[in-house]
């Protein structure tokens, strides 16, 4: 390379020079509990049903634009209208895409902070100003304050993601439609995670145009691996939101995939119901720990911040000693010492809290 | 549904509520020449290797965030450096990251008309300005016309879709070198059909840091219902273009996919040999034909303009009578009269030559 590509870098918006890039580096371990992934793969059988379905399928076609068959189960499951489901490769590329429809320059997002980074990122990229409002005490949403500054400054989007990552917290009851009354906004609510616990805001969206909902198939019905997500809105809101899409964005596997995990759905439920009671299991076994605190979650991890030992230091003893991968979070604004930990199988957690007891010092 | 969707519409960008949608209704036809796809699925034993793979795969956890082998592969494919390339879900979703990363609001973006619409598209729905800049006869690229409106346009970004769809043309040699020698612009050479003919601007990246390539495997490669693209940059800037692309954006299939198709490229490079004989049988017997027009074609598709008969017509009496859907480019500025057909096999572009001779009413 004949440049340090300086001529290049000149014709990148600032504001995105200005960015860090969402980045990840995985060490390999044991125990994976830093993506809140499932701890289980997708049943042998029903992965068997969807790659004989796509070896039959012509990989050399286009998928198709908009798959009537799945968005009708889609809206099915989740009680919508067909013609208000659009799917992407993961609920990340629709909260993309619904940020580049609204978001005119200089545009506002208000969102809960801490939360998920892509909000920032999004924003950022796309020319709007990002206005976060601090979560109170237990990282629970200050849904009063959200409102304040969405009204005075006239947020053309709030962003809320219940419950919240990594915090874990769900909104209270009857909190978006505070949202939808009090502001102008549209709100977008990403719901990765509300099949481990929290309100829902669908039955909102016959209510209120103003609403978009996200759900992934990524978290409860463990498909990270093949990326799929939808949003729920009012048709004309989808219909101008498909506009930021990509077309033929979520390919043959993913769709196969998707309605398989639709027709399968009891098995996953109970796998729910399971990742919910461990989730329980570490959250009391940390709870008796001196030195830490667990917060409240509603989702399929949990959130502690140490009080004493450098929270790096653990995330490294807990991967070095114990083949346990966790996501350190300390180094974000509001999340000093403090760690994220992914539910995993019953085993998994024993494995942690004793971990966290022989690394915290606590006699048994 | 209790409202007509109006408050959130009015949240929407006006500039993105004036664009049409990117749609296409897509008849069942027995030859499907419509999408500018490779007439062959892949092997039946590279998919089969590629399921096996699959199968092993945990499919609950994410994809690898920046594949290191994969990454290598194509590095080494492409002639370029690995930290130089991006992967995407398809290479459209690189356009969109590209110009995500690069417009500010009002910025303008240079590109010959007729082209493909996702780049007036998404240019519109980030808020640049859009200069079409008219092909010259026989839709020949006007490199000198286009120099001219990126230089007084002060344009951000010049795309170069190169062979272009859906004219078929493609760039005269030099012509990249002069547009980043002769303009200050980004200039993204959109190369999804380059493998069936014409230049590449990839020996250029060497030389500039303006310079962005786009690839695909959706066309030579026969991968389209898998969606992979990639990106080639002076690595500085394929960091900030990451900025504007979602995290674990391929899935695993893809990546899988990917992969298969470079240890397997021997056979998928005689089928470019084999598609690009058919273009030539297709477009010999079209030129023999009075009352139509076939344009030189470095693709793997050939545009048509038909002089009495409507194009409508002809492209309805093709599907209903012959079985044949191609596509009807007619309603396009630029492209009155004109019909645009994917190369398939030799037997598709004998029965598409003889469905034109009777629609024309030409005696053998």
């Amino acid at each position: 390379m004949s440049s340090d590509g300086a001529e290049g870098l000149a014709l990148i918006k600032p504001a995105v020079r200005a960015q860090s890039a969402y980045t990840l580096s995985a060490p390999v371990a044991r125990r994976k509990l830093n993506q809140n992934e499932s701890p289980w793969d997708m049943p042998p059988e029903v992965k068997r049903e969807v790659l004989e379905a796509v070896e039959r399928a012509p990989w050399q076609r286009y998928p198709e634009f908009a798959p009537p068959a799945l968005l009708a189960e889609l809206a099915l499951h989740y009680g919508w209208t067909a013609d208000g489901v659009l799917v992407g490769n993961g609920s990340n590329e629709l909260i993309q895409a619904t940020l580049s429809v609204a978001l005119e320059s200089g545009d506002v997002v208000v969102a809960p902070t801490p939360t998920f980074s892509l909000y920032r990122l999004l924003t950022t990229v796309l020319g709007g100003r990002y206005r976060p409002v601090p979560l109170g005490p237990d990282f629970a949403f200050n849904v009063d304050e959200l409102i304040d500054v969405a009204v005075r400054e006239r947020a053309r989007v709030v962003v809320l993601n219940s419950p919240n990552n990594p915090t874990g917290s769900a909104l209270p009851a009857g909190a978006v439609e505070r949202v939808l009354e009090e502001t102008g906004a549209l709100v977008v609510c990403d719901e990765a995670y509300q099949e481990f616990g929290g309100p829902t805001a669908l039955p909102l969206l016959a209510r209120s145009s103003r609403l978009v909902v996200l759900r992934t198939f990524s978290k409860a019905l463990g498909m990270a691996g093949l990326r799929f997500g939808l949003a729920l809105a009012h048709p004309a809101v989808a219909r101008e939101i498909a506009k930021g899409k990509l077309p033929y964005n979520v390919n043959v596997v993913t769709l196969t995939a998707a309605a398989a995990a639709l027709r399968h759905q009891a098995v996953l439920e109970e796998r729910v119901r399971e990742v919910v009671a461990n989730r329980q299991r570490l959250a009391t076994r940390l709870a008796a720990l001196p030195g830490l605190t667990a917060y409240p979650s509603a989702a399929n991890f949990v959130l502690i911040r140490l009080q004493a030992v450098p929270a790096r230091e653990v995330f490294r003893r807990l991967l070095d000693e114990y083949g346990i991968l966790i996501r350190d979070v300390s180094g974000a604004s509001g999340l000093e010492q403090c760690l994220r930990i992914s539910v995993g199988t019953a085993e998994d957690m024993d494995a942690v809290a004793d971990a966290f007891e022989q690394i915290l010092g606590v006699a048994r």
